[in-house]
């Protein structure tokens, strides 16, 4: 069988490195974490990057090399076309990957007012004007999905691609005690009771406390 | 057949628009183009984000709505499996897919210090700094492609969805006069001079003179 590497950075702060993880064990790839080295000059970099990068998330499998979210999803999809990373619905599927899209192209203050961080919690956070218009779009997009695919997930009943891209905002949304609503916070409930992500937040609150003085970079 | 429609905003400005509209080039899709009303209060808030949108390019095609660049292109290479949207060999198509998303998910400070123009020619233009490694890391790109595929494509001989994702990019070189050495000037002629693009470039040489007021606000 083909090795299977994924180069990721920072499980507390590297949103780009969780999504790309999530679609890994979606897909039920045998993988082995790389992570980039915290000493590398390079490293306090790609954590202030708000896009993803040629070295974040990273995977190799056998000879083939594929970085970038999206590009991976699509990869790993056809690489595993039973793991169900994408709805079998043309129209559905078609919706996912634009929502999932969404997510990779926009929400640039989203992700630079709040970014990820796991072990932080931030009672009274005031939130940039800039990144109101951003939360209630991803209201829109997940209240949509919700009615229409019934839940636990966007896109139903299993989790896909656009759960994997999303569930870094779950975690902002608890950071900076965001309340998206009643029916929006079950799904933020179940999203972060998922197992990939309960194990994947393990890893988060365990990594060195160093680690924790980018906080103020951001 | 399945009636197809192409929303899009200007083709002078809107470099969403463009990608999308060449990818349904590509694909083949006998469609039709629905522009956003200029007079549309969000149609200057459309051209004024940096990402696509929910409203363009969106494309509908019988009972399927799907919006986001990348998520057309994986629709229509669904689609028309035959059109060649992505190359056939999987370790060049993960390149093809990894690149786009790049271009789709990056390149911030390219994309708003060198907005897309046609119309215009800047003759002196001094670059934001911030653009620099934006534009260093298009040469790399587009280097390690045309070493690895020999062009006259990105991809090789057919174009792809990388070209089209890049498209925008070739034009904003040439408006801004950046100079891309003499290999990768090459490969600029070669997607100016392509069919689609003279085709697109045509429609927005002849938009009305009134939307050009809307550089300043760039």
């Amino acid at each position: 069988m083909a090795q299977a590497t994924l180069t990721i950075s920072s499980k507390n702060y590297s949103s780009w490195s969780l999504r790309g993880w999530l679609l890994c064990k979606l897909s039920g790839l045998n993988f082995t974490e790389a992570p980039v080295d915290p000493d590398d000059a390079d490293y306090r970099q790609e954590l202030l990057l708000l896009s993803p990068s040629v070295r974040v998330p990273r995977l190799t499998h056998g000879t083939v090399a594929v970085w970038d979210t999206l590009a991976i999803a699509e990869y790993l999809n056809e690489t595993f076309p039973d793991a169900g990373l994408y709805p079998r619905d043309v129209a559905r599927r078609a919706h996912c990957r634009a929502i999932s899209g969404e997510m990779h192209s926009g929400f640039y203050n989203l992700r630079s007012a709040l970014p990820m961080n796991l072990k932080a919690r931030h009672k009274s956070f005031k939130m940039f004007s800039g990144a109101r218009p951003d939360v209630d779009r991803v209201r829109t997009i997940w209240q949509e999905c919700l009615d229409a695919y019934k839940g636990p997930f966007l896109m139903g009943d299993t989790p896909s691609v656009a759960d994997a891209m999303f569930a870094p905002v779950c975690t902002r949304f608890r950071t900076y005690a965001v309340d998206m609503g009643p029916q929006l916070e079950v799904y933020i409930d179940h999203i972060l009771a998922w197992a990939p992500m309960q194990e994947w937040t393990g890893g988060a609150l365990a990594e060195p406390e160093e680690i924790l003085e980018l906080e103020v970079e951001f």
